[in-house]
């Protein structure tokens, strides 16, 4: 894959719908990355396949609250030297560059940290969205320790974080983003390339980019949000997709609470007394119409502007917006029970059991044959 | 200096009575050292003076609040791989360890590192007594970085620490320490001998067991306060010293809050109306009789047993106990400019100002010229 530093719009709209809500204002990130890209050029951006199973992968993200994120932009050289940092603590320079998350800034910060280091970027991540929690990642649930994990702040203060879990090494960096204003920047999960290939999500990156071409293509004709569905039923993991509501927000909750941004948003159809309800912790968790469930966590849940596609994220969200609702299957990899495990629906406290999104739409287990 | 396990007793009492309440529980700390010296040898005792100028030295203590101390004991392992993580983080190995301070548990703690890794132990600290945060250390006063700062709980999990001022390092240790459960074992202050022979306080190690020594010795006159302050008064650094106060705890105001044990405790004169009040914050800070201020940090204010004159932690008071109030002099490199704006009163929160005890009482000053 070639990137051109006129794709990042496109590839910021789409990371940030897969983001579903969550991974941090892409637009943030995506004047980091033109940043560093004018400074120090495009890094180069290589398949997952590609990626010698030698090789030292290091993830580069931000951890905090997206609330927060908007208020704080970063410098660059806290991206640089969190993996520096983690270079320093392992005693081997990073040779590739991997996203932990394709979702909103998440998708951007990486592009930071391969341009400044000067090493190619990978094709892939460990989700194929977006999630709030450091052990919510493919690269955990199939066995790679998330640390040593470095963490540096706006005043390069750095903190190295071990430990022996996923979640025990969540719970550490957590406490430290609080500290360190809930705006931080992360490398982790250093991994050699045979366990990236084993473990992570490819070609992510070409698919964030594509989706965010089909929106805007889409707005030539009119009609986005159906040029959206069109495309994402052509993709092998987000193919199981509907447009799950269309209305008007009509309340909102919204609390910078333990680190994250928690709340509720509640929808109203314009043309009929439905009523949807959206739960959220950095990213969208659960979607109920009328008291039903109709896509649930680790299926993607996106709000998007009704006019225009354009997604919006959890601390973007207003009263008396008009947006629609996409709902898309995860990646397969996503949904098997060890995945579930960590970031299924009781991974955020919701009561109920992961349902896919085809089973909970008859729509879209019969177009299956036909689209899939 | 030289030590027997048999001297352990004393240390721990002297280095409880300059612990001023706080420091961690000596007895735990007793029986982690016991156990280090039986396994690996009792390490050799070195005075600041023989250190080499090019020597690495690092600290080791324990962080947390007392009251947690007292319910977790440590392994031993967890002080090896604090002083470990920070030879990994410089590329050097430790020359010697030094106590950070030489109140409460962290008298004895130094000496579990230095018996373990087989290294000897500085006869010296940075204050001559205890304080409740890493800043507030003569390390720190005159010019010692306190980072890169190691920190390790009971799993073993680490965290490195880099910050650019001791202040910083302290709020990160605070949070981590807290998400550590608040016992926790650091590594940090690493310098050079030349720089600790510049900054710290010697002798200390000595002090603390000749203490200990002075109020057994009293115990068999049966007048061990008054053995107590006739030794104390040979001291160059706690002569200036007097019984303050002696009566009954008759209120004690004690929370476990923001990582330290903070409160009051009220004490009732037997035998007269007087009223003497003491503020700690896992130290004592400062006890004022009917209002009137007699005592004040950085000068030691400690609370003994009235009868035996062992010295009792804050966490360890209780409703009822009959005790006796000393307040000491602090080293005179305790109580410059420099050292006041980093662990004066008001970097307690307290409003007023630092008053040597001496002035505080007309019969320490008028004494000066006979006893010192």
């Amino acid at each position: 894959m070639k990137l051109a530093i006129e794709d990042l719009v496109d590839l910021a709209r789409g990371a940030a719908l897969l983001g579903t809500g969550g991974g941090g204002d892409p637009y943030i990130g995506r004047l980091m990355a033109q940043e560093a890209i004018r400074e120090c050029g495009m890094p180069e951006i290589v398949e997952l396949e590609d990626v010698p199973d030698d090789a030292q992968v290091f993830t580069s993200a931000m951890l905090g609250a997206p609330s927060v994120l908007i208020e704080k932009i970063a410098s660059g050289d806290d991206v640089e030297t969190s993996v520096r940092k983690l270079e320093e603590r392992l005693g081997r320079r990073a040779d590739f560059i991997t996203p932990i998350e394709i979702g909103g800034c998440n998708s951007m910060i990486p592009i930071v940290a391969a341009a400044r280091l000067g090493i190619p970027l990978v094709n892939a991540d460990g989700m194929g969205r977006a999630f709030p929690e450091l052990q919510m990642v493919t690269f955990n649930v199939y066995g790679v320790s998330a640390t040593p994990l470095a963490m540096v702040d706006e005043n390069l203060s750095s903190v190295v974080i071990e430990t022996n879990n996923a979640k025990a090494a969540e719970d550490f960096a957590r406490v430290n983003a609080v500290q360190m204003g809930l705006s931080v920047m992360i490398s982790c999960y250093p991994m050699l390339g045979h366990e990236l290939k084993k473990t992570g999500v490819p070609g992510t990156l070409t698919m964030a980019l594509n989706i965010g071409r089909a929106i805007a293509e889409g707005r030539k004709s009119g009609n986005p949000a159906e040029s959206l569905i069109a495309f994402l039923k052509t993709n092998p993991y987000y193919g199981r997709c509907k447009i799950l509501f269309a209305g008007k927000i009509t309340d909102l909750r919204r609390d910078t609470s333990r680190g994250f941004t928690i709340g509720e948003c509640t929808l109203q159809a314009i043309d009929a007394q439905d009523v949807m309800k959206i739960t959220f912790q950095n990213e969208n968790l659960v979607a109920k119409v009328n008291g039903r469930t109709v896509a649930i966590v680790p299926d993607l849940i996106c709000i998007m502007d009704s006019e225009t596609a354009e997604p919006i994220t959890t601390e973007a969200l207003k009263y008396g917006q008009r947006v629609s609702v996409v709902g898309m299957s995860a990646a397969p990899v996503m949904r098997t029970p060890e995945a579930l495990s960590v970031f299924g629906p009781s991974c955020f406290g919701l009561k109920e059991e992961f349902t896919p999104i085809e089973i909970l739409h008859a729509d879209i287990a019969e177009a299956e044959d036909v689209k899939i």
